[in-house]
């Protein structure tokens, strides 16, 4: 379908002066709204008051804004995008060559930066705000760390105080990425830990726990709505996190369209969403507007499968159940993915933009087993030269396939995929891989049950 | 001295058409050639002949050129080079701003490769000629793994066998370095090992030994030599190294070029010399054809400081004395940097065009010491957003230093440097320097001393 009159580079970069000076809110143009987040209490929509304590004001405005469709990005953002966008559209000529296929490969690379993916694109935005609103520093949880290390690069930036809870376990055994958050002057501390009541309790009930997500979440808000002058922030879900991660749409439509490039089908990863949303929200608003159309794919693990097999319901977006209710396909915040789950990726939830979505039939979505995941990776690595993250990879997979159809059926697709970034600090999962000690799972029915009994049950919450 | 019409962009790209197709050889532009290298046993120049069995023949021919200024760059590496490069020209805003210095400072970053520095540029050079002359593959050694990573992926690419040697204390406390070359399908061994002779004979002398890059070498070569269809490569100090590093060179002046940009100062770390050779050669051959001036710094470790210490001798290139005689500046080829020293920079040696450049007054070289180094790491990682390598980072320190000098003395100086590589596997090395346990060290005349002992001795080999 692309039909291109010049030569089109291994690598497609805008110029500064072409990138975005403004977000884009794809809710804007929905018609049938994403559902609002609910006050778990009164179960009646949150307020700007009552998200006011926890998140910055200017965030608070934006995931409530489900009206405006273009909100400018500020001048200091984007001189600090210009440090490390814009990111290249790459077309993966190599592969294409390798696969034999008549498809046309694109992917949007975003992880030419030290934080190692996208997320340096809402980190920095986050801690603007609360540089802006005067705040002393964020506090946030991390898993793995790609996240944490995203903010303690932007905090460093904007000289914001950076305290960030990482799962005990991770912090042990990661502790590589934990000392990238030091280099940047964040402070890192092994959750759950003695800083916090919700630590201190955990931590008196189960004195040996190497810690969770939802526990770190916990203490991260405790920190943040306790102490004088902080907010906290988040790396995912969150519509406002959606809507900073749409620079990479933009900057990849822009990109298509100046070699007047037209795509078949989108695919990116999707754990919370963030990068799937930003990378699709601009192809979506012309799907939703009836101006395109597009195949948009969303690539879950099978081992954590929210969309495929998941229920759209009201939920808690944390473990802990101390953050509002939200809509979205959901497994139960409860569900803990199975400990031979490498890389990210375990979210229970979605986006409830994204739900919303597919809920609508807009974007389809697929679940794919881990080993294929690490074969498309090493397949990729070997002729892009990239070695690309645990969590890319999951969207590298269903690019492979898509093009392998198209060698079938002898179609000249064009797919574009997000790589959202590098798997430099995840080659312990590699290890596993080249030792052949790799292996899936797929949870059954009853393991998700257990899951979604956790489900809140209320009138309007039926599933 | 810059003087600029267009406004200058945080990162200034090379189009894929404006790269370069030949590589600049400096030695065609040196009245006085550096010396040849000789054979240690006739103490006679190397011949064709002589450095066939070890090399690829069209590699040899490199090696032994000093006359054509100008080498092609094969179609099929240009095409490999354009996934990854051009690399950007960074010009560091942020740092001047944070220096408050009127000096303007640019970075030419090599990083943005999943071998995380510059060794891609002569890795995919050796493994073409390689697989050109029909052989089956290559051998080579690796200490930290960069260079033994940026050939595992030239080898993938070109789906040559790769048998990497690596110093037995790194396979074992850097497992992620070796995983990425197991990942793009590398056989990695840890050194000394039971597959060569050699090997065998220093496990029986030193049964617990953790290995040392001279043994490495010493089996990379005899596995080179014993098998069919195998040639042997390495990834710095050698002239055919600098030479295909040029890349980076003739594309920093190509950028510089385009913005009307005049550097009056150009740094680069200085190991075995193939990044610093590559980065300043064009520019160096301008100031050897007498057009244009620049000053030219090579920064190498204090703990390992072969120009600014070292006696200009013929010496041997590996510990095992198994290389030809080079006339270089060294340490003596049994000297080994105290343990302290964190990163690359430890050879005992220097790139003969450079110490011949050197020794003629054209390049100055400065040492500088490792918590001063680090210091200049994490301060150019809050602004920049970049982590450096810790070889990157003694670039680094010497570039602030001058931009400092500027401040002080409202000289408006423009300042290259060449950033190396990122510091993603160099996390130990950042962690003793975040916990406050980095210390210096300085080696004695006593301690240098030592290494000299071991320089041959021989008519025309006075130092």
């Amino acid at each position: 379908m692309s039909n291109s009159s010049k030569e089109i580079p291994y690598k497609i970069y805008l110029e500064e002066n072409e990138m975005p000076t403004q977000w884009y809110n794809v809710r804007a143009d929905m018609k049938k709204k994403p559902a609002p987040l609910l006050n778990p209490g009164t179960l009646k929509p949150m307020t700007f008051a009552d998200l006011q304590p926890v998140f910055c004001d200017e965030l608070v405005k934006q995931e409530l804004d489900d009206t405006h469709a273009y909100i400018d990005i500020p001048q200091e953002i984007r001189e600090f995008y210009k440090m490390y966008r814009p990111s290249p559209l790459v077309r993966a000529y190599c592969l294409e060559k390798k696969l034999g296929t008549p498809a046309k490969i694109y992917y949007k690379f975003e992880g030419n930066n030290t934080s190692g993916s996208h997320k340096l694109n809402s980190a920095i935005a986050q801690a603007y705000y609360a540089k802006k609103q005067g705040l002393k520093g964020v506090t946030t949880e991390t898993g793995a760390g790609q996240w944490g290390t995203a903010l303690s690069m932007a905090c460093s930036y904007f000289d914001l105080d950076c305290k960030v809870y990482m799962v005990k376990v991770s912090y042990e055994q990661k502790p590589f990425r934990r000392e990238v958050m030091r280099t940047y002057g964040a402070s890192v501390t092994p959750s759950p830990s003695e800083h916090t009541a919700v630590g201190r309790k955990i931590l008196q009930e189960h004195p040996g726990t190497s810690g969770s997500l939802g526990c770190a979440i916990s203490e991260a808000v405790e920190t943040a709505t306790s102490l004088e002058g902080y907010r906290y922030v988040l790396g995912s879900v969150l519509s406002q996190v959606l809507l900073h991660q749409t620079v990479i749409g933009l900057e990849a439509k822009a990109a298509l369209e100046k070699y007047n490039i037209q795509p078949d089908i989108i695919i990116g990863c999707a754990g919370g969403g963030s990068n799937l949303g930003g990378l699709i929200s601009p192809f979506m608003g012309e799907k939703l507007r009836g101006e395109k159309d597009y195949k948009f794919i969303a690539v879950e693990p099978a081992s954590c499968p929210s969309l495929t097999r998941g229920k759209y319901a009201y939920d808690f977006c944390d473990t802990g159940k101390v953050c509002p209710l939200a809509k979205m396909y959901t497994l139960g915040s409860g569900f803990i993915p199975s400990a031979n789950h490498a890389g990210g990726l375990r979210y229970h939830g979605m986006s409830s933009i994204l739900s919303e979505l597919y809920d609508q039939g807009l974007m389809e979505a697929r679940s794919v087993e881990q080993t294929e995941v690490f074969e498309a990776a090493e397949q990729f690595a070997r002729v892009e030269g990239i070695l690309p993250a645990p969590e890319s990879s999951h969207a590298i997979r269903v690019a492979i396939d898509e093009a392998l159809k198209c060698k079938e059926t002898g179609e000249e697709k064009t797919i574009v995929f997000g790589l959202t970034g590098t798997g430099y600090f995840d080659m312990t999962a590699y290890q596993k891989y080249n030792d052949g000690d790799m292996s899936d799972y797929i949870p059954t029915d009853a393991d998700l049950q257990v899951g979604f009994d956790g489900i809140p049950k209320f009138p309007g919450n039926e599933f």
